[in-house]
């Protein structure tokens, strides 16, 4: 299973509608690939908030809207923040049946809303548990702060770390929400509490934009990337219902398959996506990935281990605090990225040696995960 | 491929909300099953209006709430109308990966909603060129009623008929939205005008309920029944790009497909489950799907071949209309039907010798079509 075609739009507050962002996704997609439309025999369309913020629903539908006459199966596939993982799950699953899937992710989200954005991301939370006594998601997420906080005796400057590296790797993207915007630690220290201990500079943004990949049965052209694993695992979506809040379950059940698909250990992926959501879920991820022990990730932001210099690079797109958060298209922008790596087209922000990567993609509160792991041909 | 389980709910305005009924349908399919949920090896959530209506979306990661510690892959699908026939489709191409997949779908829809229904069911629609204009779905399904009587000369009594038969077999489902409703054609033709030439008879319901199934790759049952076909496609969204409002495409090319597939042809499927979102939906649906030529429909209504004594009965458990059309769940409710039918197991509404049996699911306009043909065994 191969990535034969990658496509992404500019993320950002963007003045595009979404079925304008579907369409530019769709045909910067194509336009990398060999293929033409007529090769693809499937499409899935992977988004999160269409209905609650834009009034957009059957959005298969409205993809097929711009392919006249071709009428293929189109499916779309929402887990939350994970939405875009899950679609790339399940496109694998189908590729038995077609040679060539897309996969298009978008999510309109600083205007054209009919409902309001908080409101509307608090459903990936239990509404009767979470959602009704407030829990909207800076604030379940300033609990794992605090829990894991306490836990290892850290304090705040450790995550205005990652926030910093993020915004400098998003600098060497063109395409990042916030690329061209010089932030300073200070800055990020003296940014407005949100919910404590996070402030805004913790929190990834409302972003737009769209992301898409082609997935192919055979390798036909050398700048495809091999697949070498992709799993998805569940747990329960409320808060409430865990035990340990400093670590995702679903995260390490779906990395240790994906390794052990892959035959991969930690170490030998060079360069890492992951879903920093909240700066804390990036410490989170990097232990749940086995980079490090439980309660070490400290050491890894402080040691420019992850740094892009450092020798397993960590979101050197940005991330989602700095690249940006359109969510339906998150996990689709990060392996636009690790197949940018890897083909070595990069540019600027192109890593040495780049052989395998692997992305993580998760939703609420790691109530849906996927990890992905991509090689070079 | 073979379904090995299936459950539903009853279907109506009732006090569950979406997750008790989606627990209800899960522990309903689960012990109709031979089957245990460890051996279940991925879980598909078909759902419409949570979000709008409900404020809950991320149901994959709700439903894992259910299964502490399971933590299997489970992926919500969204297809507007035709979302379960998609999982459906989705989850047969995961057998290869999975010895057997639950497929869960519910809708609530008659209370515990924080938009309105109506603004919510539009959303299956174009929303800048048919919601922005006033073409929430009876209107549209008007305006096809109008060409569809106009073009073929029938008046409204036929589109009466339909749904006389529906509520005729409905009062046979103690399942059914409408079961033990005395209808008579008077009352049917007396109705409220809804959206000239619909009136109030010709509409399905709001209904809340949940139906599923469990797939499996081997036969290891004698209640186990055959997948023979199961095709998806896509048309465009908007009513406003359709030439011809009498037929719809998807249908018809999902159907060749799936007779196709299954050496099959119209006349030797022994039950229909048609997708009669509104009655002249029935129609096109059997004339799409090649029970009849053209303008034909009406005379298989007269001549008592779709009825419950006829040679091909058509929706038997009373349909959208009578049935009720609880969306993330519809698709699935005819599939409980067509395996209730084939297996000998529907008590009093049981027809005779049912090798065969075929089930179109649409979604918006027909710009989502799913056809899914089961057989014995």
């Amino acid at each position: 299973m191969f990535i034969s075609g990658i496509g992404r739009t500019k993320f950002g507050a963007l003045s595009e509608s979404l079925p304008e962002l579907l369409y530019e996704t769709m045909y910067n997609t194509l336009k990398d690939s060999y293929l033409n439309i007529s090769d693809i025999g499937a499409i899935f369309v992977s988004n999160f908030l269409g209905g609650p913020l834009n009034g957009q629903l059957h959005l298969n539908s409205l993809v097929s809207s711009f392919l006249p006459d071709i009428n293929i199966p189109i499916i779309r596939i929402e887990t939350a923040c994970a939405s875009s993982g899950s679609a790339i799950n399940q496109a694998i699953h189908s590729l038995q049946k077609y040679e060539n899937i897309m996969i298009l992710g978008a999510e309109k989200m600083t205007s054209d809303n009919i409902m309001g954005p908080i409101e509307s991301l608090a459903m990936a939370s239990d509404r009767y548990t979470d959602q009704m006594n407030g829990l909207i998601f800076p604030a379940s997420y300033a609990l794992i702060a605090q829990q894991y906080m306490q836990k290892y005796g850290i304090n705040h400057e450790v995550l205005e770390l990652v926030s910093l590296i993020n915004h400098q790797h998003a600098n060497l993207n063109p395409l990042a929400h916030f690329y061209n915007k010089q932030i300073t630690l200070v800055k990020i220290s003296n940014s407005p509490m949100v919910a404590s201990p996070l402030n805004l500079f913790d929190c990834s943004p409302l972003s737009d934009g769209g992301a898409g990949v082609i997935l192919s049965r055979n390798n036909e052209d050398d700048r495809d990337v091999k697949i070498l694993s992709s799993q998805l695992a569940s747990d329960s979506i409320s808060i409430t219902h865990r035990k340990d809040l400093t670590s995702f379950k679903a995260t390490k059940i779906a990395a240790e398959k994906a390794y052990k698909e892959s035959k991969t250990v930690p170490l030998e992926i060079d360069i890492f996506e992951v879903h920093d959501c909240f700066t804390i879920s990036e410490l989170i991820a990097l232990e749940d990935l086995g980079l490090c022990h439980p309660g070490e990730a400290s050491a890894l932001i402080y040691n420019g281990q992850i740094s892009r210099d450092g020798k397993q690079p960590v979101n050197t797109d940005g991330g989602l605090k700095a690249n940006g958060h359109p969510i339906g298209a998150t996990g689709l922008a990060q392996i636009f990225e690790l197949v940018t790596q890897i083909r070595g087209e990069a540019g600027e922000r192109q890593i040495n040696e780049v052989t395998k990567g692997l992305a993580q993609n998760i939703g609420g509160i790691g109530g849906t995960a996927s990890i992905t792991i991509l090689g070079k041909v």
